[in-house]
Protein backbone atom coordinates (compact mmCIF):
# COMPACT_ATOMS: atom_id res chain seq x y z
CA UNK A 1 0.00 0.00 0.00
CA UNK A 2 1.03 3.26 -1.16
CA UNK A 3 2.33 5.89 1.82
CA UNK A 4 1.94 9.56 0.99
CA UNK A 5 3.99 12.44 3.26
CA UNK A 6 2.04 15.81 2.43
CA UNK A 7 3.33 18.71 3.93
CA UNK A 8 0.83 21.42 4.72
CA UNK A 9 0.37 25.22 6.19
CA UNK A 10 -2.43 26.55 8.25
CA UNK A 11 -3.41 29.84 9.53
CA UNK A 12 -5.26 27.81 13.13
CA UNK A 13 -7.55 30.67 13.85
CA UNK A 14 -10.76 29.21 12.89
CA UNK A 15 -9.92 25.49 13.38
CA UNK A 16 -10.97 23.82 16.79
CA UNK A 17 -7.06 22.35 16.70
CA UNK A 18 -5.33 19.52 14.32
CA UNK A 19 -7.10 16.14 16.07
CA UNK A 20 -10.43 15.35 13.95
CA UNK A 21 -13.11 15.88 16.08
CA UNK A 22 -17.05 15.17 15.81
CA UNK A 23 -18.79 18.73 14.84
CA UNK A 24 -15.92 21.11 14.60
CA UNK A 25 -14.42 22.27 12.20
CA UNK A 26 -10.52 20.74 12.45
CA UNK A 27 -7.56 20.49 10.03
CA UNK A 28 -7.39 16.82 9.83
CA UNK A 29 -11.34 16.82 9.34
CA UNK A 30 -10.68 19.22 6.59
CA UNK A 31 -7.93 17.49 4.93
CA UNK A 32 -9.17 14.20 5.32
CA UNK A 33 -12.57 15.01 3.52
CA UNK A 34 -11.02 16.86 0.90
CA UNK A 35 -8.28 14.69 0.29
CA UNK A 36 -10.77 11.58 0.30
CA UNK A 37 -12.87 13.39 -3.09
CA UNK A 38 -9.44 13.41 -4.97
CA UNK A 39 -8.00 10.45 -4.52
CA UNK A 40 -11.06 8.62 -4.83
CA UNK A 41 -11.01 6.72 -1.46
CA UNK A 42 -11.79 7.74 2.50
CA UNK A 43 -8.41 8.39 3.69
CA UNK A 44 -7.17 9.17 7.51
CA UNK A 45 -3.95 11.26 8.64
CA UNK A 46 -1.64 10.96 10.83
CA UNK A 47 0.08 14.65 11.62
CA UNK A 48 3.35 14.95 12.90
CA UNK A 49 2.19 17.29 15.89
CA UNK A 50 -1.65 18.08 17.76
CA UNK A 51 -1.66 20.94 17.31
CA UNK A 52 -4.27 22.87 19.72
CA UNK A 53 -6.80 25.40 18.52
CA UNK A 54 -5.88 28.48 17.01
CA UNK A 55 -1.88 27.57 16.68
CA UNK A 56 -0.48 27.40 13.19
CA UNK A 57 1.92 25.95 11.12
CA UNK A 58 4.28 26.28 8.28
CA UNK A 59 5.41 22.78 8.16
CA UNK A 60 3.16 20.28 9.34
CA UNK A 61 3.73 16.73 8.09
CA UNK A 62 0.87 14.26 7.68
CA UNK A 63 1.14 10.67 6.27
CA UNK A 64 -1.69 8.52 4.58
CA UNK A 65 -1.43 5.39 3.32
CA UNK A 66 -3.66 4.98 -0.03
CA UNK A 67 -4.83 1.87 -1.92
CA UNK A 68 -4.18 3.18 -5.18
CA UNK A 69 -2.53 6.78 -6.53
CA UNK A 70 -4.73 8.08 -8.97
CA UNK A 71 -3.73 11.75 -9.47
CA UNK A 72 0.34 12.02 -10.40
CA UNK A 73 1.87 13.24 -7.88
CA UNK A 74 3.34 16.17 -8.66
CA UNK A 75 -0.13 17.50 -9.52
CA UNK A 76 -1.48 16.21 -6.51
CA UNK A 77 -0.87 19.82 -4.39
CA UNK A 78 -2.14 21.89 -7.41
CA UNK A 79 -5.63 19.48 -7.29
CA UNK A 80 -6.29 19.49 -3.46
CA UNK A 81 -5.54 23.27 -3.27
CA UNK A 82 -8.18 24.09 -5.75
CA UNK A 83 -10.74 22.58 -3.45
CA UNK A 84 -9.16 23.21 0.17
CA UNK A 85 -9.99 26.71 2.05
CA UNK A 86 -8.05 29.37 1.97
CA UNK A 87 -6.55 28.78 5.64
CA UNK A 88 -5.34 25.09 4.67
CA UNK A 89 -2.67 24.72 1.76
CA UNK A 90 -0.61 21.65 0.63
CA UNK A 91 3.10 22.84 -0.06
CA UNK A 92 4.04 19.71 -1.47
CA UNK A 93 3.48 15.93 -1.38
CA UNK A 94 5.79 12.69 -1.77
CA UNK A 95 5.68 9.01 -1.94
CA UNK A 96 7.27 7.21 1.12
CA UNK A 97 8.16 3.47 2.58
CA UNK A 98 5.46 1.90 3.50
CA UNK A 99 6.85 1.90 7.09
CA UNK A 100 6.55 6.04 7.36
CA UNK A 101 4.59 7.90 10.00
CA UNK A 102 4.56 11.28 10.06
CA UNK A 103 4.03 11.11 13.86
CA UNK A 104 6.26 8.02 14.97
CA UNK A 105 9.11 8.37 11.92
CA UNK A 106 10.00 11.55 12.93
CA UNK A 107 13.29 12.48 14.72
CA UNK A 108 12.78 16.06 16.27
CA UNK A 109 10.30 18.83 15.49
CA UNK A 110 10.70 22.70 16.14
CA UNK A 111 7.83 25.34 16.73
CA UNK A 112 8.26 29.26 16.64
CA UNK A 113 6.49 31.16 18.88
CA UNK A 114 5.68 35.29 17.81
CA UNK A 115 5.76 37.69 21.03
CA UNK A 116 4.84 41.59 19.57
CA UNK A 117 6.61 43.76 22.32
CA UNK A 118 5.34 47.14 22.11
CA UNK A 119 3.09 49.67 23.97
CA UNK A 120 0.24 49.41 22.05
CA UNK A 121 -1.49 46.54 20.17
CA UNK A 122 -1.85 45.87 16.43
CA UNK A 123 -4.98 44.86 14.43
CA UNK A 124 -3.12 43.23 11.32
CA UNK A 125 -0.44 40.87 13.71
CA UNK A 126 -3.39 40.23 16.01
CA UNK A 127 -4.02 36.62 14.72
CA UNK A 128 -0.33 35.61 14.00
CA UNK A 129 1.91 36.88 17.51
CA UNK A 130 0.85 37.46 21.14
CA UNK A 131 1.18 41.28 22.02
CA UNK A 132 2.48 41.82 25.47
CA UNK A 133 2.17 45.29 26.48
CA UNK A 134 5.07 45.41 28.98
CA UNK A 135 9.21 45.67 28.30
CA UNK A 136 10.88 42.15 28.05
CA UNK A 137 14.79 42.23 28.83
CA UNK A 138 15.39 39.94 26.04
CA UNK A 139 18.31 38.84 28.30
CA UNK A 140 16.45 37.63 30.92
CA UNK A 141 14.69 35.24 28.58
CA UNK A 142 17.66 34.14 27.22
CA UNK A 143 18.53 32.96 30.70
CA UNK A 144 15.75 31.29 31.59
CA UNK A 145 15.56 29.16 28.40
CA UNK A 146 19.24 27.93 29.02
CA UNK A 147 18.12 26.24 31.98
CA UNK A 148 15.46 24.11 29.41
CA UNK A 149 17.72 22.70 26.62
CA UNK A 150 19.03 19.06 27.24
CA UNK A 151 16.88 16.39 28.60
CA UNK A 152 14.69 16.96 31.28
CA UNK A 153 11.75 15.69 33.07
CA UNK A 154 9.20 18.88 31.76
CA UNK A 155 6.18 17.33 33.72
CA UNK A 156 5.71 21.24 35.09
CA UNK A 157 5.28 21.80 31.44
CA UNK A 158 2.71 19.49 30.68
CA UNK A 159 -0.80 20.27 30.11
CA UNK A 160 -2.49 17.10 30.09
CA UNK A 161 -0.31 13.94 30.68
CA UNK A 162 0.45 11.63 28.24
CA UNK A 163 -0.70 8.03 28.10
CA UNK A 164 2.08 6.73 28.66
CA UNK A 165 3.27 8.76 31.21
CA UNK A 166 6.66 9.66 30.40
CA UNK A 167 7.63 13.43 30.45
CA UNK A 168 10.66 13.25 30.20
CA UNK A 169 11.57 15.43 26.74
CA UNK A 170 15.11 16.76 25.35
CA UNK A 171 14.92 20.11 23.92
CA UNK A 172 17.79 19.86 21.07
CA UNK A 173 18.34 23.94 20.99
CA UNK A 174 15.77 27.48 22.34
CA UNK A 175 16.99 30.56 19.96
CA UNK A 176 15.64 33.15 21.19
CA UNK A 177 16.18 36.80 18.50
CA UNK A 178 14.99 40.19 18.70
CA UNK A 179 13.40 41.18 14.98
CA UNK A 180 12.32 44.40 15.38
CA UNK A 181 8.85 44.41 17.42
CA UNK A 182 8.99 40.79 17.55
CA UNK A 183 10.45 38.52 19.94
CA UNK A 184 10.98 34.99 17.73
CA UNK A 185 11.48 32.15 20.42
CA UNK A 186 12.00 28.48 18.21
CA UNK A 187 12.28 25.58 20.41
CA UNK A 188 13.74 22.05 18.91
CA UNK A 189 13.04 19.26 20.61
CA UNK A 190 12.66 15.07 20.01
CA UNK A 191 8.95 15.44 21.21
CA UNK A 192 7.04 17.72 23.16
CA UNK A 193 3.93 17.72 25.88
CA UNK A 194 0.84 18.95 25.71
CA UNK A 195 0.86 22.91 26.13
CA UNK A 196 4.64 22.69 26.40
CA UNK A 197 5.38 25.12 24.51
CA UNK A 198 3.01 27.59 25.27
CA UNK A 199 3.74 26.83 29.05
CA UNK A 200 7.46 27.52 28.34
CA UNK A 201 7.13 30.36 26.08
CA UNK A 202 4.66 32.05 29.54
CA UNK A 203 7.37 31.04 31.72
CA UNK A 204 10.62 32.38 30.26
CA UNK A 205 8.59 35.93 29.52
CA UNK A 206 7.44 35.70 33.02
CA UNK A 207 11.56 36.00 33.32
CA UNK A 208 11.29 39.22 30.71
CA UNK A 209 8.95 41.41 32.46
CA UNK A 210 10.76 40.87 36.06
CA UNK A 211 7.95 38.95 37.38
CA UNK A 212 9.81 36.09 38.20
CA UNK A 213 14.06 34.95 38.26
CA UNK A 214 15.62 33.17 35.34
CA UNK A 215 18.35 31.43 37.79
CA UNK A 216 14.28 29.63 39.45
CA UNK A 217 13.85 27.77 36.19
CA UNK A 218 15.83 24.63 37.74
CA UNK A 219 13.39 24.54 40.54
CA UNK A 220 10.29 24.21 37.98
CA UNK A 221 11.95 21.75 36.26
CA UNK A 222 12.50 20.22 39.94
CA UNK A 223 8.89 20.70 41.26
CA UNK A 224 7.03 18.54 38.80
CA UNK A 225 4.32 20.10 39.13
CA UNK A 226 2.34 22.36 36.60
CA UNK A 227 1.72 24.89 39.05
CA UNK A 228 5.28 26.00 39.41
CA UNK A 229 5.45 26.72 35.89
CA UNK A 230 4.08 30.45 34.58
CA UNK A 231 0.79 31.24 32.53
CA UNK A 232 0.31 29.62 29.22
CA UNK A 233 0.71 31.94 26.34
CA UNK A 234 -1.78 32.23 24.10
CA UNK A 235 -2.07 30.14 20.75
CA UNK A 236 -2.04 32.78 18.22
CA UNK A 237 1.91 33.13 18.56
CA UNK A 238 2.45 29.50 18.34
CA UNK A 239 3.56 27.70 14.92
CA UNK A 240 4.76 24.36 14.15
CA UNK A 241 7.24 25.29 11.69
CA UNK A 242 8.98 22.04 11.02
CA UNK A 243 10.08 18.79 11.41
CA UNK A 244 13.15 16.58 10.63
CA UNK A 245 12.99 12.77 9.76
CA UNK A 246 15.56 10.07 9.50
CA UNK A 247 16.00 10.58 5.35
CA UNK A 248 16.77 14.08 6.00
CA UNK A 249 13.66 15.66 5.00
CA UNK A 250 13.02 19.00 7.19
CA UNK A 251 9.95 20.44 6.42
CA UNK A 252 10.63 23.91 7.99
CA UNK A 253 9.32 26.95 6.56
CA UNK A 254 9.53 30.39 8.26
CA UNK A 255 6.18 32.05 9.51
CA UNK A 256 5.88 34.36 7.39
CA UNK A 257 5.09 37.05 10.24
CA UNK A 258 9.08 37.58 10.64
CA UNK A 259 8.83 38.87 6.64
CA UNK A 260 8.76 38.02 2.94
CA UNK A 261 11.03 34.51 3.10
CA UNK A 262 13.01 34.59 -0.36
CA UNK A 263 11.98 34.07 -3.76
CA UNK A 264 13.20 30.28 -4.71
CA UNK A 265 15.30 29.39 -7.41
CA UNK A 266 14.31 29.41 -11.08
CA UNK A 267 14.68 25.67 -12.06
CA UNK A 268 16.86 24.32 -13.71
CA UNK A 269 15.58 24.02 -17.61
CA UNK B 1 -15.08 73.19 19.68
CA UNK B 2 -11.96 70.70 20.42
CA UNK B 3 -11.23 68.67 17.07
CA UNK B 4 -9.42 65.44 17.38
CA UNK B 5 -6.88 63.52 15.38
CA UNK B 6 -6.44 59.68 15.47
CA UNK B 7 -4.15 57.61 13.83
CA UNK B 8 -6.05 54.35 13.32
CA UNK B 9 -5.05 50.64 12.13
CA UNK B 10 -7.63 47.54 11.14
CA UNK B 11 -7.30 44.29 9.53
CA UNK B 12 -10.31 45.00 7.07
CA UNK B 13 -11.33 41.55 6.41
CA UNK B 14 -14.02 41.72 8.66
CA UNK B 15 -15.36 44.96 7.93
CA UNK B 16 -17.94 45.98 5.27
CA UNK B 17 -15.60 48.71 4.21
CA UNK B 18 -14.85 52.11 6.66
CA UNK B 19 -17.87 53.93 5.97
CA UNK B 20 -20.81 53.85 8.34
CA UNK B 21 -23.74 51.71 6.97
CA UNK B 22 -26.94 50.59 8.57
CA UNK B 23 -27.21 46.55 9.31
CA UNK B 24 -24.04 45.83 8.65
CA UNK B 25 -19.86 46.20 10.49
CA UNK B 26 -17.81 49.06 9.64
CA UNK B 27 -14.96 50.62 10.79
CA UNK B 28 -16.51 54.25 11.23
CA UNK B 29 -19.07 52.28 12.70
CA UNK B 30 -17.38 50.65 15.48
CA UNK B 31 -15.21 54.01 16.17
CA UNK B 32 -17.77 55.84 16.67
CA UNK B 33 -19.57 53.83 18.79
CA UNK B 34 -16.54 53.04 21.07
CA UNK B 35 -15.58 56.66 20.62
CA UNK B 36 -19.05 57.61 22.00
CA UNK B 37 -19.14 55.55 25.26
CA UNK B 38 -15.49 56.60 26.02
CA UNK B 39 -15.73 60.38 25.44
CA UNK B 40 -19.43 60.58 26.42
CA UNK B 41 -21.21 61.98 23.72
CA UNK B 42 -22.93 60.95 20.62
CA UNK B 43 -19.85 61.95 18.03
CA UNK B 44 -19.58 61.07 14.51
CA UNK B 45 -15.83 60.79 12.27
CA UNK B 46 -14.46 61.95 9.34
CA UNK B 47 -11.70 59.23 7.56
CA UNK B 48 -9.06 60.24 5.20
CA UNK B 49 -9.90 57.59 3.09
CA UNK B 50 -12.82 55.31 2.46
CA UNK B 51 -11.33 52.08 2.27
CA UNK B 52 -13.68 49.61 0.75
CA UNK B 53 -14.73 45.98 2.63
CA UNK B 54 -11.57 44.13 2.95
CA UNK B 55 -9.00 46.85 2.79
CA UNK B 56 -6.72 47.48 5.52
CA UNK B 57 -4.83 50.08 7.10
CA UNK B 58 -2.26 50.80 8.87
CA UNK B 59 -2.14 54.75 9.14
CA UNK B 60 -5.93 55.62 8.46
CA UNK B 61 -6.78 59.23 9.73
CA UNK B 62 -9.90 60.38 11.18
CA UNK B 63 -10.78 63.31 12.76
CA UNK B 64 -13.72 64.29 15.01
CA UNK B 65 -14.73 67.54 16.89
CA UNK B 66 -16.36 67.15 20.68
CA UNK B 67 -18.27 69.12 23.02
CA UNK B 68 -15.91 68.69 25.75
CA UNK B 69 -12.29 66.37 26.28
CA UNK B 70 -13.16 64.12 29.15
CA UNK B 71 -10.66 61.99 29.02
CA UNK B 72 -6.52 63.22 28.90
CA UNK B 73 -5.61 62.99 25.01
CA UNK B 74 -2.28 61.24 26.25
CA UNK B 75 -4.42 58.22 27.96
CA UNK B 76 -7.42 58.07 25.29
CA UNK B 77 -5.21 55.68 22.95
CA UNK B 78 -5.07 52.96 25.77
CA UNK B 79 -8.77 53.76 26.80
CA UNK B 80 -10.23 53.07 23.16
CA UNK B 81 -8.68 50.00 22.59
CA UNK B 82 -9.36 48.61 26.14
CA UNK B 83 -13.04 48.64 24.21
CA UNK B 84 -12.37 48.17 20.66
CA UNK B 85 -12.53 44.84 18.94
CA UNK B 86 -8.57 43.39 17.97
CA UNK B 87 -9.10 43.95 14.11
CA UNK B 88 -9.31 47.99 15.04
CA UNK B 89 -6.80 49.57 16.99
CA UNK B 90 -6.18 53.75 17.89
CA UNK B 91 -1.84 54.29 17.45
CA UNK B 92 -2.20 57.85 18.09
CA UNK B 93 -4.38 60.92 19.07
CA UNK B 94 -3.92 64.51 19.18
CA UNK B 95 -5.96 67.43 19.45
CA UNK B 96 -5.92 69.95 16.08
CA UNK B 97 -7.04 73.07 14.98
CA UNK B 98 -10.95 73.48 14.63
CA UNK B 99 -11.17 73.75 11.04
CA UNK B 100 -8.87 70.32 10.55
CA UNK B 101 -10.59 67.42 8.60
CA UNK B 102 -9.18 64.17 8.10
CA UNK B 103 -10.29 64.08 5.14
CA UNK B 104 -10.07 67.56 3.16
CA UNK B 105 -6.54 68.72 4.90
CA UNK B 106 -5.10 65.90 3.87
CA UNK B 107 -2.29 66.78 1.27
CA UNK B 108 -1.91 63.65 -0.04
CA UNK B 109 -1.88 59.88 0.79
CA UNK B 110 0.35 56.81 0.18
CA UNK B 111 -1.39 52.96 -0.34
CA UNK B 112 0.28 49.89 -0.12
CA UNK B 113 -0.19 46.99 -2.23
CA UNK B 114 1.03 43.61 -1.56
CA UNK B 115 1.52 40.55 -4.07
CA UNK B 116 2.40 37.25 -3.55
CA UNK B 117 4.12 36.18 -6.56
CA UNK B 118 4.28 32.01 -5.81
CA UNK B 119 3.13 28.89 -7.36
CA UNK B 120 1.22 27.91 -4.78
CA UNK B 121 -0.98 29.96 -1.88
CA UNK B 122 0.04 30.44 1.35
CA UNK B 123 -2.79 30.51 4.52
CA UNK B 124 -0.71 32.13 6.88
CA UNK B 125 -0.69 35.44 3.88
CA UNK B 126 -3.67 34.64 2.74
CA UNK B 127 -5.91 37.70 4.42
CA UNK B 128 -2.73 40.20 3.58
CA UNK B 129 -1.36 39.78 0.23
CA UNK B 130 -3.06 39.01 -2.71
CA UNK B 131 -1.49 35.50 -4.36
CA UNK B 132 -0.51 35.98 -7.97
CA UNK B 133 0.69 32.12 -9.12
CA UNK B 134 2.27 33.21 -12.50
CA UNK B 135 6.06 34.48 -12.77
CA UNK B 136 5.66 38.27 -13.23
CA UNK B 137 8.40 40.28 -14.47
CA UNK B 138 8.47 43.11 -11.81
CA UNK B 139 10.77 45.54 -14.55
CA UNK B 140 7.25 45.38 -16.72
CA UNK B 141 5.50 46.13 -13.86
CA UNK B 142 7.78 49.36 -12.99
CA UNK B 143 7.72 49.99 -16.36
CA UNK B 144 3.83 49.64 -17.18
CA UNK B 145 3.81 52.39 -13.77
CA UNK B 146 5.76 55.35 -14.94
CA UNK B 147 3.41 56.05 -17.52
CA UNK B 148 1.17 56.76 -14.79
CA UNK B 149 3.11 58.98 -12.28
CA UNK B 150 2.23 62.65 -12.68
CA UNK B 151 -1.24 64.35 -13.59
CA UNK B 152 -3.54 62.40 -15.33
CA UNK B 153 -7.43 61.70 -15.96
CA UNK B 154 -7.70 58.24 -13.92
CA UNK B 155 -11.23 57.74 -15.60
CA UNK B 156 -10.44 54.61 -16.97
CA UNK B 157 -9.01 53.85 -13.23
CA UNK B 158 -12.35 54.69 -11.77
CA UNK B 159 -15.46 52.36 -10.40
CA UNK B 160 -18.06 54.40 -9.05
CA UNK B 161 -17.45 58.36 -10.74
CA UNK B 162 -17.05 60.98 -7.69
CA UNK B 163 -20.00 63.63 -7.45
CA UNK B 164 -18.32 66.15 -8.92
CA UNK B 165 -17.13 64.03 -11.65
CA UNK B 166 -13.42 65.60 -12.10
CA UNK B 167 -11.84 62.25 -12.20
CA UNK B 168 -7.79 63.97 -12.73
CA UNK B 169 -5.51 63.20 -9.86
CA UNK B 170 -2.29 63.78 -9.30
CA UNK B 171 0.05 60.49 -8.93
CA UNK B 172 3.82 61.84 -7.04
CA UNK B 173 5.11 58.60 -7.16
CA UNK B 174 4.92 54.83 -7.78
CA UNK B 175 7.72 52.59 -6.28
CA UNK B 176 7.82 49.16 -7.15
CA UNK B 177 9.76 46.79 -5.11
CA UNK B 178 10.60 43.24 -4.73
CA UNK B 179 11.03 41.85 -1.32
CA UNK B 180 11.43 37.90 -1.44
CA UNK B 181 8.03 36.22 -2.39
CA UNK B 182 6.18 39.59 -2.52
CA UNK B 183 5.84 42.44 -4.37
CA UNK B 184 5.49 45.72 -3.07
CA UNK B 185 3.75 48.60 -5.11
CA UNK B 186 3.09 51.72 -3.02
CA UNK B 187 1.37 54.58 -4.82
CA UNK B 188 1.14 58.38 -3.21
CA UNK B 189 -1.93 60.63 -4.93
CA UNK B 190 -3.08 63.96 -3.84
CA UNK B 191 -6.18 62.01 -3.65
CA UNK B 192 -7.90 58.72 -5.71
CA UNK B 193 -11.09 58.08 -7.51
CA UNK B 194 -13.32 54.67 -6.70
CA UNK B 195 -10.90 51.51 -6.66
CA UNK B 196 -8.40 53.45 -8.52
CA UNK B 197 -5.32 51.38 -6.63
CA UNK B 198 -6.82 48.16 -7.20
CA UNK B 199 -7.80 48.94 -10.77
CA UNK B 200 -3.95 50.26 -11.34
CA UNK B 201 -2.73 47.06 -9.93
CA UNK B 202 -4.21 45.03 -11.59
CA UNK B 203 -3.40 46.48 -15.41
CA UNK B 204 0.34 46.74 -14.17
CA UNK B 205 0.23 43.55 -12.87
CA UNK B 206 -1.49 42.17 -16.34
CA UNK B 207 1.50 44.05 -17.91
CA UNK B 208 4.02 42.08 -15.66
CA UNK B 209 3.30 38.67 -16.47
CA UNK B 210 2.70 39.21 -20.14
CA UNK B 211 -0.94 39.89 -20.97
CA UNK B 212 -0.64 43.28 -21.69
CA UNK B 213 1.97 45.61 -22.91
CA UNK B 214 3.30 48.23 -20.75
CA UNK B 215 3.43 50.72 -23.71
CA UNK B 216 -0.29 50.33 -23.81
CA UNK B 217 -0.86 52.30 -20.94
CA UNK B 218 -1.37 55.48 -21.97
CA UNK B 219 -3.74 54.36 -24.79
CA UNK B 220 -5.32 53.22 -21.72
CA UNK B 221 -5.17 56.78 -19.94
CA UNK B 222 -6.60 58.35 -23.00
CA UNK B 223 -9.32 56.03 -23.57
CA UNK B 224 -11.10 57.66 -20.38
CA UNK B 225 -13.08 54.28 -19.74
CA UNK B 226 -13.24 51.46 -17.49
CA UNK B 227 -13.14 49.24 -20.16
CA UNK B 228 -9.71 49.76 -21.05
CA UNK B 229 -8.15 48.81 -17.98
CA UNK B 230 -7.62 45.65 -16.31
CA UNK B 231 -9.32 43.98 -13.58
CA UNK B 232 -9.79 45.07 -10.26
CA UNK B 233 -7.02 43.41 -7.88
CA UNK B 234 -8.57 42.20 -4.93
CA UNK B 235 -9.08 43.93 -1.80
CA UNK B 236 -6.80 41.89 0.82
CA UNK B 237 -3.50 43.26 -0.82
CA UNK B 238 -4.55 46.96 -0.34
CA UNK B 239 -3.42 49.08 2.95
CA UNK B 240 -3.85 52.69 3.36
CA UNK B 241 -0.29 53.34 4.91
CA UNK B 242 -0.02 57.08 5.32
CA UNK B 243 -1.90 60.26 5.06
CA UNK B 244 0.57 63.96 4.53
CA UNK B 245 -0.79 67.49 6.32
CA UNK B 246 0.30 70.39 6.08
CA UNK B 247 1.23 70.69 9.44
CA UNK B 248 3.88 67.93 8.67
CA UNK B 249 2.26 65.11 10.30
CA UNK B 250 2.32 61.61 8.30
CA UNK B 251 0.67 58.78 9.63
CA UNK B 252 2.51 56.56 7.64
CA UNK B 253 3.46 53.25 8.85
CA UNK B 254 4.78 49.96 7.17
CA UNK B 255 2.11 46.94 6.77
CA UNK B 256 3.57 44.16 8.62
CA UNK B 257 3.50 41.56 6.19
CA UNK B 258 6.86 42.94 4.93
CA UNK B 259 8.74 41.88 8.10
CA UNK B 260 8.83 43.06 11.61
CA UNK B 261 9.17 47.19 12.12
CA UNK B 262 11.96 48.27 14.12
CA UNK B 263 11.45 48.42 17.80
CA UNK B 264 10.74 52.56 18.85
CA UNK B 265 13.51 53.95 20.63
CA UNK B 266 12.78 54.05 24.58
CA UNK B 267 12.00 57.93 25.43
CA UNK B 268 14.19 59.97 26.51
CA UNK B 269 14.29 60.39 30.61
Amino acid sequence: MPVLRLTVAYDGTAFSGFQRQPAVRTVAGVLEDTLSKVLGERVAVTGAGRTDAGVHATGQVISLPVARLRVPLERLPLAVNALLPADVKVREAAEVAGDFSARFSARSRAYVYAVRTAALPDPLSARHAAHVPYPVDDGRVREACAHLVGEHDFRSFCGVLPENGITVRRIEEIAVERRGVLLRIEIRADGFLHRMVRTIVGTVLECGWGRRDPQSIPAVLAARSRAAAGRTAPPQGLYLAGVRYPDGYDSFAEPPIFGPVPMPEAPAR
